[in-house]
């Protein structure tokens, strides 16, 4: 690994670990009337692209953070479709 | 460009666009009362590395795609400091 790639990891865990504030809070309270389904499902659908644009490019830090994000999107548009 | 290029810019348009309505909601409302300071200032530190990563990837939709991000977290970040 050199130092673009680490640099690459650190920005790939920092990008990811932002995101699980909201997926946690969503799950604990089941409160999801502030979160908007159109813009998470286009997430979903933009994260999914950037894992496969990341295999294109060799790239583990990308596959990783945007793979994690999708997950966790979907965990997100899980919870508003049923808890709506 | 490749069908992963096209793939790529797909990618940063729809995630780039996904952060916009936050931007411009903070914009018009002057309402910062949820959003998170240490939660945006992560993102925008994660993001500059992308950018950083990207340039070394030679990647242009992630230059592209987490540069605009970085400037639109910047604005959220000022307008949380401005109207706290």
């Amino acid at each position: 690994m050199n130092i673009f790639e680490i640099l690459g990891m650190c920005a790939a865990i920092i990008t990811t670990a932002a995101f699980m504030p909201q997926v946690y809070k969503t799950w604990k309270t089941k409160d999801t009337k502030s979160l908007s389904l159109t813009m998470y499902t286009s997430f979903f659908v933009g994260v999914s692209l950037w894992v496969v644009y990341g295999f294109y490019l060799e790239s583990l830090p990308m596959i990783l953070a945007n793979g994690i994000t999708a997950i966790s999107a979907l965990i997100l548009i899980r919870l508003k479709l049923k808890y709506k």
